[in-house]
C-alpha cells in the first residue's frame, strides 16, 4: 500500500480527500544504486502540509500524484547501493508506503536497537535537532532567563522547553487542556504551564512572568504570538519555529500586529532551518543522547498504528490532538 | 512662547488640537545646576507622537500639560552648572519652547559653527546615529548585498541607504512621488527607486531585485512591509526602524502576515534603540563626519521656520511631506 498526494491543500484545512490510497502498487525495480526498504515508523510533522503546498521553497518540490513525503525509519530489504545491506535500519525521506526503492541520498544508516527506533524520529532525530538548534542558535538562553514555549506539549515544543530547563532557565509552557499542562509541569519539570483554552493568556503570563519573556519560542502564530509579543523583555529573542495556527483556517492568519514591540524592546525575531547546521549534527545528537540517558530530557511518543490510518493520524496533529511526538507505526522490524 | 501637550493622540492621527500654545510663560528661575538656553533648531522625529502616547516605555514618560518634548539645538544664555557657559551650543532634549532652564543631564555641549548646526541634528546627530547603528548592528550589510529601504527619502532612510552604498551594496529606495525618487537616484546615488504610489511595489521589486532582498530597512510597516517580506532572500536581515504607517490610521495597522517567511528564509527581524550603543557614539560620529566631508554622505534639511508653526511642521512628517531631515528653525545663534 502507498498514499499519493491527490490535491494541494493551499489556504484551507487538510482533508482525507487530499490523499489517494493505492492498495497494490507495482513492485519497483531495484536498479543500480537503489535501496529497497520496508517502512517501520513514520514521523508526523506540521511541515508536511507545507510540503504538499510547496510552501516556502525550502523542501524538495512535490507534484500531485507523488507519494506523500514523510520522514521515517525503515529497514533495508535489499540494496545495490554501497553502504547499505539487508537488515540495516535507515532514516530519512521514506514517504507514506509499505515498501519502496530509495536513492541513497535520501536516507542515512543509523545504529539503533528495535526499542530505540522511535527515539531516532524524536529526541535524537529531526524533532530533537530542531529544538536544539532553534534554542541554541536563535533563542540563545542564558541561565535565569524566562523562556515561554507555545505548542509546548508538542514534539518540538516539549524538547525545546526541556533544553531551556537544562540551560538553567525558568520555563513556562502554553498548551491546550489540563492534561497537557499537567504533563509539562509534573513530568517534564516546566516551572509553569498555561492552558490557553482557560482564561486570558496575557493576564496569566503577566502574573507568571512579571519581568517579561526573554526567549519566546513560537510554534503557533496567530493571536497567541501577538499576545506574547506584547510581553517580551528587553533584548528578547523570538524564535519562530512553527505556525500551526495557519493550518486550521482558510488563508493566512493575521500577522502579529505587536511586531513593533521588537523595536521598543530591541528584540530580534528569527527563523531557522535545521539543515543549515548539518555540520553540527553529530555534536547535537551526542548531547541530546546524553541528556536522554541522564533522564534530563524526557521523550514521549504518541503512537498510532497502520499505514491505512496515515491521513487521519496526520490530521490529528493540526487539531492539537497529540501529546509529544506523533508517530505512525507501520511495521515491526524483522 | 512654548507649546504643551494638550492630549494623547493614541490610536488616531495627530491634530493641531493636541497642543496648547502658551504665549507668555513665566520666566523660570535658574536655580542651582541649571542651564538657561535659547532654542535655535528643533528636530522633527516620528517618535515624537509615540512620546506623547507614552508608547513603548523607552523614553521618559510624558504627562498632558508637559512642554512638548523634542530634540534640538540651543545656545546657552546663562548657567549655574559646571561645564556650560553663555554662548555655548548644546544639543539634547530641548522641547518646544523659545527659552527654558534645563538640567545638565538632558543636554550635551557640542563643538559646532553656526553653519554646521543643522548637521548636528541630522547626519551627525540622532538621525545619523540611528541609521549607522541600525545598519551596522542589525542590517549587517556585506558588499554585493541588495538593500531595500522604505521611507527612503526621509531623514533616517536617506542616510541608511547611503551607508549601505558606502558598504558596497546595491541599494533600492522606496518613496512616495517622482521627486523623492529622482533625488534618491540622481543625487544620493541609490541604484534604483520605486515610487510606491505608482504601480505594484512587489512586481517592480521582483524585476529590480530578482535575487531577493538581503537587508530590508523598514521605516513604514503595514502593507509595504508585508509585500517586502515576501521578497526577502535567504538569511536576510530585516531592520525594523520605524512604523510611520501606524501614525496615519486609527488603531494599529495589521501585522505583517508574511512574517513566517522569516522561517522559510532563515531570516532575522530586529529592532534597536540607538542609545544602546552610547559607548560607540564617538566612533560613529567620527566616521559619519568623515563621509560627509568626503562627499559620500549627502545630507539635506527640509527647513521650516518659527516656533508658532511647530504642530503643523511635525504633522507634515506623518503625511510624508518632507524630503530629508525636517527641521524647525526657531532662532538664529547670537
Amino acid at each position: 500500500m502507498l498514499w499519493r498526494i491527490a490535491a494541494r491543500p493551499t489556504g484551507r484545512k487538510l482533508t482525507a480527500e487530499d490523499f489517494t490510497r493505492v492498495d497494490d502498487p507495482a513492485t519497483e525495480p531495484l536498479g543500480e544504486n537503489g535501496v529497497r526498504v520496508r517502512t517501520l515508523l513514520l514521523s508526523c510533522d506540521p511541515a508536511q502540509k507545507g510540503w504538499m503546498e510547496n510552501a516556502g521553497g525550502y523542501a524538495a518540490p512535490t507534484e500531485v500524484g507523488d507519494v506523500m513525503p514523510a520522514f521515517g525509519i525503515a529497514q533495508v530489504i535489499e540494496s545495490s547501493a554501497p553502504g547499505f545491506k539487508a537488515g540495516d535500519f535507515v532514516e530519512g525521506s521514506i514517504g507514506w508506503r509499505h515498501e519502496g526503492v530509495l536513492p541513497p541520498r535520501l536516507i542515512e544508516r543509523i545504529e539503533a536497537s528495535p526499542e530505540t527506533l522511535p527515539l531516532h524520529l524524536g529526541a535524537l532525530g529531526g524533532t530533537g535537532l530542531t529544538a536544539y538548534f532553534g534554542m541554541l542558535k536563535v533563542g540563545r538562553p542564558f541561565p535565569g532567563d524566562t523562556v515561554v514555549v507555545t505548542g509546548a506539549a508538542g514534539a518540538v515544543g516539549s524538547v525545546a522547553g526541556q533544553i531551556a530547563k537544562i540551560g538553567g532557565c525558568r520555563v513556562i509552557g502554553i498548551a491546550g487542556g489540563p492534561d497537557k499542562c499537567r504533563w509539562l509541569t509534573d513530568e517534564l519539570g516546566f516551572d509553569a504551564a498555561i492552558d490557553y483554552r482557560e482564561g486570558d493568556v496575557g493576564r496569566q503570563l503577566k502574573e507568571l512572568a512579571p519581568g517579561g519573556i526573554d526567549v519566546l519560542w513560537d510554534n503557533v502564530g496567530g493571536e497567541i504570538l501577538d499576545k506574547l509579543l506584547a510581553r517580551i523583555a528587553m533584548h528578547a529573542r523570538v524564535v519562530i519555529c512553527g505556525g500551526i495556527a495557519r493550518y486550521e483556517q482558510p488563508g493566512r492568519p493575521a500577522g502579529p500586529s505587536n511586531y513593533f514591540n521588537i523595536v521598543f524592546k530591541r528584540a530580534t525575531m528569527g527563523g531557522f532551518i535545521t539543515s543549515d547546521y548539518e555540520t553540527e549534527y553529530a555534536t547535537a545528537r551526542a548531547r541530546l543522547a546524553g541528556w536522554v540517558k541522564e533522564g534530563r530530557l524526557i521523550h514521549r511518543e504518541d503512537m498510532a498504528e497502520g499505514l491505512e490510518n496515515a491521513p487521519e493520524t496526520l490530521m490529528r496533529l493540526y487539531r492539537g490532538d497529540n501529546v509529544g511526538k506523533l508517530v505512525l507505526k507501520v511495521a515491526d522490524p524483522v
